[in-house]
């Protein structure tokens, strides 16, 4: 058997397995698999350096399966490479199966979740990257869908993997002209994307994507390209069954039974015995190693004005020193989140990621699968632009360590489209994520490096302001911890703060002290998980609870202590914001030293 | 003196006031002002059709800063315009201040916010869109900053626009070759965006933009266009100051005051008395229409089966047929968000955006401005995507009725990314917004009357699975409200729920009440606004207070209810979600019927 008939016997049993898993299952989307059968036969047995047996290994080429929906014949493929079992494969979408609706790396060959579409390519960049980086001469294959080719996601991708010459990534199109809903905006028009693509700094083939002998063509020129490579294959939506052959309405329907029996009949004559086995599987020698273990010392004077942004700066520096696998992006405000002190001591370890910010969380979570330590930052405001990237790489379950910066209504005059006044919600909102707040340098520093210790999204949210320096050097800090900074045994109310709002909490005690009234004083530097025991505490001892942050009341430091089951009075960011100077604006939404005394005295009198 | 010398010296007397304000503010971008001076005195002293007076008419030209850090320079073209007093201007920045670090509409002359980098074309489009609908031969201009082109969104708006042949959107691109924390990508090679541009379907020239001669016949080219047109301006930032001209590390610094003297010396000879009026402003007489009131009526019979999203899809044809100014966008899902019974009916307002919600959220802003009463629809998670412009749409006060389907673990195999299990607490968190949560039809057609009729920010959940009505035709339902659909003088725990979990709560009544435990269930429509008045009465009455959601628990209706002041325990999403069938999820997560008795038994044993 030839390697053309072999695989075209591979691209027939993988629809066979995609349309009877589906059918199965009752769902799926059967009709986004076999318009890719031949590629991913072509991939999987003929073009890729893979070790099915180490699939997790390093030295491997990668593939991302950027058309989530298409997960079965993904699944089909491992099964076949001999990385899963076969006979999991009819387990599609059951509770107790790994093998979910869309791809999540709960198996050996799988190593993000996929399936909120345009979001491969940016992960395909961030391995390629790292690859390169490693010094390890492998490819990366992203499958992409032609819908989600209108997500912007996938030309920030092409754009930054253009300007790099990132040339060991290809990327194939998977043109099967049909969206969900109506056909694609291009339909069969491979010149539409041909130009687009081009212009933005690949190189560009087109192939009959059923076509083993063309598709290998296709793939040996991406071998010699200088630039990244992308390849527009000419599919046919529902390829190999005729009835669901370029046929409108059938995204995401199973076939019924009888319609596999029919489609059954199709497919079962065109697969032969297989005796020619692979010639592609290798052995990978290279694992990833366990993540180090950071630790942090800092040298600061009590009362030294020094912002939170600039000492997660300079922790990154301490950082990268004990580890060259720590790797810091930024979209064009390494100057603002003070990243920029990395960017100059590790500039290998730097990635600029301009004004980009989905592509920049997409790279994130495709270098974190490669074995880095990855930072990135930017505005808190401007994360929001990659909430769904964030959103899924908790389902990648990435290693994550995301920095915001310019929280708040203190960031001042610049004014609301720059304030970071939603991200505690966002942030709180992520499955297995830590949410850190911190209000000076030292502990600013160290909770840096309890991110860089932990294996999970984590979130740190910075000010612009400068703070004083209000903890010793000897301070420890950890996850789920708070300080509480001012006590007795007269305490009558409980103010609870984060950042900035810790220090007009400690303006307040001072005055309110003055007056005879006694406050008790807690940093909740960790905002997710909270120090439940700290708090509960201090409720049971004060007769009153109140929160200040600089943040919208919902989904904050507030409501996460309300769901304690405390009843704190909330004060937060309540009125709309604007411009002004940070003091002014802090005043105005009642969140200052002297809101914070108002809110104390109606509650004591 | 001739319209060139004119623009020419008023273009410096835009320099002039861009310097003063910001100086006087002691922050802002004035680099960036001064690189945009001649295109923006081209345009609003020469190019745009506009009526001073009556900027927020319809039928004026429309101007979008999408660079929006370079405020300064637009508010000096309109007080140059007399829109706004000239001494409004050193006023930049201040609290009381409507002249704001970056554009929010609180000027006329000004109808979106703008800050967030890479928002305004789709803005742009979706005004020119607009304008086509309501038959008026005006023009949309975009001005766009060359950093803010690597954002995806951009290039989201470029692919449409290019599709849609948008002959009335103009964008012009100021590029000055320096972003904020280093070159741009491609600093001044003009090809490397003529290209991309011209691939998306657009029509390109270049010119100098400090060359008010080359931009008045860029200008003309581009009343000519067929297809949207763009304007490569080559620019150098900090242009008329020599020792700010193309020199780093000066983004975002305002002058000293001895800069500021400097710089007044080398721009003041340039201005002359100015005696020539412009030509260009016109008298407009479109006002913008108030908002129509819409009523539904529903007919279901208690027991039908219908998803809350095909009850929604509905109750978009009965507004649409009270009033042409409903349009519909959909990121082609209307088949599964079922606005695609809106499409069916009105082709000609609906808008098929494909699978770029970031521009399908830009160009409903931009709708809005015009006078449109704008639906978009998408899954609840995909909605993540476009969470930058929705925080955006906020500070732009839009009326925006946005729809997102599919939340909750209840959507079953298709696993995790498909799931909106953060959406509550994302749209909580928007300033002034509403968020709706029906659990039956009749309530979800009466719901999206009552976002129809609101004039902010409006979410409406919906879900997948069927479930059974159980409210009659007659019931009412408003903004704010809850039912309470089970009670008793003995009821010993309330449940709070809505959504899917409504159902859940009544078969737990059910099985409670048959064991001889009396539960009160309160269907939480009405996400926020809360119905505290009921809810607190509730926990007054009953020892316990439960909340049941399909969401995650931070930022969702347990939090919403804590922050009442009330104790709830909260059921939640809390362990990782994957494939399944709906009921077994539910069960997993502890928010069906079983999980809400065993909690119920907890509680009073």
């Amino acid at each position: 058997m030839s390697v053309e008939e072999y695989l075209e016997n591979k691209a027939n049993v993988l629809r066979l397995h995609s349309i009877r898993s589906t059918t199965k299952a009752k769902s799926g989307h059967p009709t986004s698999c076999l318009s890719s059968a031949e590629i991913i036969a072509t991939l999987f047995f003929n073009v890729m350096n893979i070790d099915p047996k180490h699939m997790d290994y390093l030295d491997n080429d990668e593939f991302v399966l950027s058309k989530g929906h298409a997960a079965p014949i993904l699944y089909a493929a491992l099964a076949e490479a001999g990385v899963i079992p076969r006979d999991k494969l009819m387990t599609l979408r059951e509770f107790d199966s790994e093998l979910e609706g869309h791809p999540v790396p709960r198996i050996k060959g799988i190593r993000v979740a996929t399936g909120s579409l345009g979001q491969g390519l940016s992960i395909g960049l961030g391995m390629a990257y790292a690859k390169k980086l490693l010094g390890i001469d492998r490819r990366v294959y992203v499958l992409l869908g032609d819908g989600e080719v209108a997500e912007g996601s996938i030309w920030e991708a092409l754009n930054l993997a253009g300007k790099l010459k990132m040339s060991n990534l290809v990327a194939i199109l998977d043109m099967n002209r049909l969206g969900q809903s109506e056909p694609t905006m291009f339909q069969w028009d491979w010149r539409a994307y041909a130009e687009r693509v081009k212009a933005f700094g690949w190189n560009v083939t087109v192939c009959d994507g059923h076509d083993v002998k063309d598709l290998i063509r296709a793939f040996d020129e991406a071998k010699k390209s200088d630039k990244p490579f992308f390849i527009i294959a000419k599919t046919v939506k529902g390829k190999g069954v005729s009835f669901l052959e370029n046929v409108e309405g059938r995204h995401g329907r199973a076939l019924s039974e009888e319609e596999l029996n029919k489609a059954e009949k199709e497919i079962l004559p065109k697969i032969k015995d297989i005796d020619f086995q692979p010639q592609n599987f290798i052995e990978a020698k290279v694992p990833i190693e366990p993540q180090k273990k950071y630790s942090i010392k800092t040298d600061y004077k009590i009362g030294d004005m020094v912002a939170t942004r600039v000492a997660f700066g300079r922790a990154l520096v301490k950082l990268g020193e004990q580890n060259d696998k720590v790797v810091v992006l930024d979209g064009d405000v390494k100057n603002s989140t003070f990243t920029i002190y990395f960017f100059d001591k590790f500039p290998e370890r730097s990635i600029q990621c301009y004004i980009a910010e989905q592509n920049m969380v997409g790279m994130a979570v495709g270098l974190q699968t490669q074995g880095f330590d990855v930072f990135l930052s930017s505005f808190a405001c401007f994360l929001t632009r990659a909430y769904d990237q964030i959103r899924m790489a908790t389902y990648s379950r990435a290693n994550l360590k995301i920095a915001g910066s310019h929280a708040g209504v203190s960031i001042g005059k610049d004014g609301p489209s720059q304030m970071g006044l939603e991200d505690l919600a966002l942030f709180r909102a992520l499955f297995g994520s830590i949410v850190l707040y911190p209000c000076d340098a030292v502990s600013a520093e160290k909770l840096t490096c309890e991110m860089a210790n932990y294996e999970n999204i984590s979130y740190i949210r910075t000010t612009r302001p400068k703070t004083p320096v209000i903890y010793d050097n000897s301070e420890e800090f950890h996850i789920g911890g708070s300080k509480v900074l001012r006590w007795s045994k007269n305490d009558e109310v409980t103010v609870v703060a984060g950042g900035v709002t810790v220090h007009e909490a400690l303006k307040a005690y001072e005055k309110l002290r003055a007056e005879g009234i006694n406050i008790r004083v807690i940093d909740c530097y960790s905002v997710k998980p909270l120090d439940a025991e700290t708090l509960i505490k201090a409720s049971e001892e004060t007769k009153h609870i109140i929160t200040v942050e600089d943040h919208y009341p919902e989904g904050g430091i507030g409501e996460a202590v309300a769901a304690l089951g405390l009843k704190p009075h909330i004060l937060a960011v309540r009125r709309m914001p604007h411009s002004g100077e940070p003091e002014e604006l802090l005043a105005e939404q009642g969140i200052d030293a002297a809101g914070i005394i108002k809110k104390v005295k109606e509650l004591v009198e």
